[in-house]
């Protein structure tokens, strides 16, 4: 008998092999989902299986299992399908740690499957020492071993050179090559190292940074932590930013690079990982941040037509962006839409999956500027709302950052105007943040206490509203309530900017739909990015108008959906692929360019919208 | 009538074209070889034209080429073919000056004919500034009007981006973009700068380096120059240099790169070119060289199996390398072969073209290693031969490098002993030098001073030969002929050193005609390359055996041809192309694995050698 019939279990497959063929040499002919990173060379230890056969279906167990097994995993009948040979037909089991598997990533609000094929790669070499009979260059040597195991050719990166005459004989011929993109290598280590292997995605918001580290050999989250964009005391907006950093490019960047160093360095001591072990970084981040994190020039950004220096993904070495992980590492930044709509934009496209949907949806990433997107597979437009800070809290006299002491929720009895409330933390009151600011204007107005041009009622009898000084307010909390020394009201003035920031929502909402012919009831799903999109009370955004009136039911908080789609350009080729193809496919809808588009502005200033005035 | 056929001068070629179409349009389409760096806007000026039909067989000349052109000109009927539309059939000359076309490239010894493209090119952009309706992003609006002068889509290297918003908008929105291999733009400069186009091309010899400045715009050669290789006071000849490089790495290197920048900045000032405006540089250089030029460790080279850390060709970035040149310039290595082969016999087998010829050469390149090839257009094989310094003159008492006072030729008469010499720039004799150290040890032989073995006939009755303290020699120069305290004499031992060094090469030499099976009548070539080569008189080394005995008139010295190879693969890409290949094909005989090779040594230091000494 020249050849044996596997059995793979638990999927059924059967092949064919030689007489003398190993089961990975099986495994890998029929395409089974096995782990093999050294190759089949008795290194790795990763493509353990369970023989279901009789003991002596197989070849008796080698040394090289002794070593790499436990005494318990040889008990229960491990192999290493490596070094195991059938003697005739058997039946194989891959248990699940053996397989290379799709892995689910979970976040905040939505779960997104990917295929975990992260862009570095380690592969262990055992290698053949030169000899008068082989003189092959070190070089050649390695990119040869490689090319057995990936069967195809790549290349070595010039700053590695240096390194391989001493870690191939240090390492006594054994080393560990870390690959990107298969394509070429960027490290190479002595002995076997192919477990430290890590990456970090990165949003990179005007307001926040957050930064996820990430295991490429398994793909678990190692850990978490965002920070607080160290910009901020140059300017709380994009546009303040970008005007200090015209005239201190340097130093804007290097603060941010500087706030993202540290934060991956707490990253990495808190999972007990090298900073050199960590290879790459996918990072996202609307167009500003994008442009001062590669000290790229963004004097042009807010000058009209705001286009930005570079659209495309960029792979740009470590180095060049003084980042403190390994030196010839990789930064992946996704690519851009516009001056205003920036890689986060694709990053939740990309999360959201709208970009796969079969039913149209539209995303909203509420902030300074809102960036909406509408569509689904076959074709979404995008826009930039400049809405303005006031929902975070700016413009507005008792507004203040999501933070202890802020009035998070609050409710106006419709009859007595009592006013109910919850501040984070539960601490006494010292203001109010934005999604409260919003149960404020929707409770205000579904308690008569300002009309659908958001003038305040002030003939209504209740000591809250008070009109002196030529202006009006409503006192939501009495100065013994709170911290302060006044009273926390809503003025009128305060409204005014409220509308003004929720009509330039409600605005580009509207001018996508009509541009794309799209009508309400069309839509499926509307996804609210972001964190502050996680705590806005649906209901009351439609109230006000902040979006267009969309049942309730269908609008879905993502939470940090630029984070996740970070994550999975980090975790997946497919997906860093995709997000390509978003980045080229989503179409740009400069708002001001359309006729409509001071008309509707007008409408959006009413609450809910002119349109839904009810006539009387 | 909707085309017009134009006739082009002096190929005669016809292309017939559409209405309106212009005649580079009709040129591009025929494959007519004109030059149209702007891509047909009106710019460069280059694609001059003269009108053989009447002047209203085409428009009237437009106010671009009245700019463009000199009064002289347009009276000789000269016309940009970009600007010009025939109106009905027409003939058109295309001056010389007008063609891109093959260019010669003169050597010493030889001439290569090469396709002039080198991987540098400058293209003129004249862009349209963005708009509200043109939203593309300032790197993608560069991109997308190179596509359309080149056809393809290319890259831009990261380091210019920071340049590129600037440069766009300083420069009016022409530019003149910098791309290398047609792949990625390297440079954005403001205006049009496209004649501002350098290379270099490098021969990092152990002893001498020598550097070519090139035009790449029209492959002239700006400023040739050679310096001492600064590394020699560290150690004359490369295991020495090796030694010390293990120990202090770092500085060999930097002293190397310095000598380099140095030798760089004085042909840069001769020929009034600025360094940033050099953009690549080619350069080829034995493995030692190249090593401790790239700051690879070459600490492995002289232990057995002698192997390089690498062999490939390689593209590094200028900024790697501490180089003056343009920052983000590209500096190539040609591909070396073997650990004591380096890439400057790739770069002499491309010049002396044996990898392409019928026939078959072989080539020599005289030094402490002597690399022999031997082959033609269907397989080279090469050996690198230890035959030490002596022809350099070290070991040998009285000799000394090729400089003031060294005598480079001289004659014995067979009857009288007497000697007739002549020393460079004719100054009195200080020693001698390589080819003199030949023709002496040929002199002697012709004259029977010494016989077979080496050994100094004593008993000649003239009172040159001296033999006294047990050692004996024979007097070129009496003390008071030269400038020196005692006789000029070549001894026993001198003999005995020179016998070693000429059997090395010899049994190399005989050794791979072995391998190959060639007969000695079969080789149609000899070439012997390297300055040493250029002074040795052909004769003389076949008396000696220094090579096996070929027929005088088959001997040729190519001057520096692993120069000449560098500066072909700068100019040209088919020729950097062939070099790759030449890394790839060239087989390595290893000598001391030949079993022959100790009893082929020993014959050889006959002098002629063994088998041809006649039976008396």
């Amino acid at each position: 008998m020249n050849q044996s019939e596997i059995t793979f279990q638990p999927d059924g497959k059967r092949v064919t092999i030689a007489n003398g063929e190993t089961i990975l040499e099986g495994a890998i002919k029929g395409g089974i989902d096995i782990q093999a990173i050294c190759g089949g060379t008795a290194i790795c230890g990763k493509c353990k299986i369970i023989i279901n056969s009789e003991k002596n279906a197989v070849n008796l167990i080698t040394d090289d299992e002794k070593r790499i097994l436990t005494q318990l995993e040889i008990q229960k009948g491990y192999r290493l399908a490596c070094c195991t040979v059938p003697k005739g037909n058997v039946t194989v089991e891959i248990p699940i740690n053996s397989r290379t598997g799709k892995q689910r990533l979970q976040i905040e609000g939505i779960e997104v499957p990917i295929e975990f094929d992260p862009f570095v790669q380690k592969v262990v070499l055992k290698m053949t020492p030169p000899a008068l009979q082989d003189l092959r260059a070190d070089a050649e040597r390695i990119m040869d071993e490689v090319h057995n195991i990936l069967g195809h050719n790549i290349g070595i990166d010039f700053n590695i050179l240096k390194k391989i005459p001493h870690v191939l004989r240090d390492g006594d011929w054994v080393v560990t090559v870390t690959i990107w993109n298969n394509q070429k290598i960027i490290d190479i280590e002595r002995g076997m190292t192919f477990e430290k292997n890590y990456g970090v995605a990165l949003d990179i918001g005007t307001t926040k940074i957050a930064a996820y580290l990430i295991n490429l050999y398994n793909g678990s989250l190692m850990a978490a932590d965002s920070i607080m964009n160290p910009q901020i005391p140059y300017g709380e907006d994009v546009v303040s930013r970008i005007t200090f950093a015209t005239k201190n490019p340097n130093l804007m960047s290097d603060i941010i690079v500087e706030g993202i160093n540290q934060l991956i360095e707490s990253l990495c001591e808190k999972a007990e990982v090298k900073l050199y072990e960590v290879y790459e970084i996918c990072a996202v981040g609307n167009t500003a941040m994008h442009h001062t994190f590669l000290r790229i020039p963004s004097d042009y950004l807010p000058i009209a037509p705001y286009v930005p220096v570079v659209k495309n993904s960029l792979d740009i070495p470590t180095e060049k962006l003084k980042l403190d992980i390994y030196s010839y590492g990789n930064v992946h930044l996704l690519p851009i839409i516009a001056g205003f709509v920036g890689g986060d934009k694709v990053a939740e496209i990309l999360a959201t999956e709208i970009y796969k949907s079969d039913e149209i949806c539209l995303t909203l990433d509420i902030g300074t500027n809102t960036e909406i997107a509408l569509g689904n597979k076959d074709d979404i437009l995008v826009c930039s709302c400049a809405s303005g800070p006031a929902f975070e809290g700016a413009y507005i006299k008792h507004g203040i950052r999501a933070s202890t002491g802020a009035i998070e929720r609050l409710k106006i009895d419709p009859v007595t105007f009592e006013v109910t409330y919850k501040t984070i933390d539960d601490a006494k009151p010292r203001g109010i943040c934005g999604s409260a600011i919003i149960d404020a204007l929707s409770e205000m107005f579904k308690a008569g206490i300002i009309n659908h041009r958001g003038r305040i009622n002030v003939s209504l009898p209740t000591p809250r509203i008070v009109d002196k000084k030529g202006e009006s307010k409503f006192i939501l909390l009495r100065k013994d309530e709170t911290v302060l020394e006044e009273n926390l009201a809503i003025s009128q003035e305060d409204i005014k900017q409220l509308q003004l920031a929720k009509a330039a929502m409600h605005a580009g909402a509207a001018l996508l739909l009509k541009n794309k012919g799209i009508k309400i009831d069309d839509v499926a799903h509307v996804f609210i990015a972001g964190a502050f999109g996680c705590y806005v009370d649906p209901e009351a955004a439609i109230t006000i108008g902040m979006i267009p009136n969309f049942p309730i039911e269908i609008i879905k908080s993502v939470g940090n959906a630029a984070g996740t789609g970070a994550r999975m350009a980090l975790l997946s080729k497919e997906s860093r692929k995709m997000s390509e193809e978003i980045g080229r496919k989503v179409r740009y809808l400069e708002l001001v360019l359309d006729p409509d588009f001071t008309r509707e502005y007008a409408k959006s200033m009413y609450i809910p919208h002119k349109d839904r005035i009810s006539r009387k």
